[in-house]
């Protein structure tokens, strides 16, 4: 059985429909880590904003009290928020059983674009291996969705595509039939397998999270399988 | 001396101004190779058109019988064109002394886009030594602008980038300073140098070459350093 895997480097890339598609959408420094963090972590859901305005009104609509407000704007904490995105300050403590508003500047179009998906699941390194196994028993062709940078290429994202597309491929039996991309992102990723912490930190992403002195998040952010959850995106709220 | 090398995927990733940078456009298959066979064999100058009632309306402009009309729609000639978009048709005989008015679907975008440059040239793997040699001489910050596929990530563009910054690299004593996606084509073509007919042949845009019954094309633009001409794009004209 040939099974169609498109990865689009960035939400712009998206032309055709996503129905009748499994899609998962990644941002892996940082929003799609933390989001995978929140929900292992007892959020009961998160709620991705493009603007800091949609998501304080967003929360006060929900209840201030239920909800941990987060986000960044140029990688650091937004003032009078609860949270910065900072995968480490989503701990049990801090989100279980609330509600999480975030707003990320690449993340949120790429969460709303992959959401028209027939499914739509939230991906990273932090649950590699889980949304491999959600996606391989599915015999729906596969979208993989890069949040990019200011919709351009970014290599984290890529190097994580490769290692999904590398996941997801062991799981099955079938031929994967990868596109122009997906390619890439395979080569890369092998090419990068056995020193993803250096050329990780000469990516655009990685370099404006050391400049707002959140360097130790990289690390965390590449740490791989901490979780078994498949938080699920479906039009504007992330559950699992 | 650290020079910025940016590479974009596709013209839509342009944001910032290209005002005070030297750029290069690569449409590998098959515009930009043919635009260098054209003016390699003796065309006064060629014209990228967006539209095919642009292309036949500037022919009508500039004078019918100095022009040659070329282009392709889904790889495949044009009816009642002179020529299609195969660089082996792009002979002496047929575009020495002519003026070549020229409507490819993902190549002229990527050359309108990027001929805001302070220079822009004209790159494919038929020049690259010769792009490499003129652009190493400025000390102007680079840009590399890949034509992509329907604004979507192409692999045989970025592989030829990967193998432009190879060959500038190659020329310099200072640093290049590479954005994500240079650094990904660089390790790309490193990955496939040895093996390029083979990876090139699963790209989505061989394939539609091969489709159109025009294999011998992707072979073609895969020989390196036939030509040393330097074509600039300025406005909307190609010349040398």
């Amino acid at each position: 059985v040939n099974t169609n895997l498109e990865l689009f480097i960035t939400p712009t890339e998206l032309r055709d429909s996503l129905s009748g598609k499994v899609a998962a959408v990644i941002d892996v420094l940082r929003a799609t880590t933390t989001i995978i963090e929140a929900m292992a972590n007892g959020a009961r859901s998160v709620h991705p904003t493009v603007s800091v305005e949609d998501a304080v009104d967003l929360a006060n609509r929900l209840g201030r009290a239920d909800v941990v407000l987060s986000g960044e704007r140029h990688a650091r904490p937004i003032e009078g928020f609860d949270l910065g995105n900072s995968p480490r300050e989503f701990t049990a403590e801090a989100v279980s059983g609330k509600i999480v508003v975030m707003t990320t500047t690449n993340g949120t179009p790429a969460l709303e674009a992959a959401s028209a998906a027939e499914q739509c699941v939230v991906a990273a390194y932090a649950n590699l291996q889980a949304v491999a196994e959600r996606i391989a028993q599915t015999d729906q062709p596969i979208a993989i969705i890069c949040a990019g940078r200011s919709n351009a290429f970014s290599l984290d994202d890529v190097l994580c595509a490769g290692a999904l597309i590398r996941a997801i491929r062991a799981r099955r039996s079938g031929t994967l039939v990868l596109n122009d991309a997906a390619i890439a992102a395979r080569a890369l990723e092998q090419q990068f397998r056995s020193r993803l912490a250096r050329v990780f930190a000469r990516t655009a992403a990685a370099r404006q999270i050391v400049d707002a002195g959140l360097a130790e998040d990289v690390a965390y952010c590449l740490m791989q399988d901490r979780h078994s959850v498949v938080p699920v995106a479906a039009g504007r709220q992330i559950t699992l």
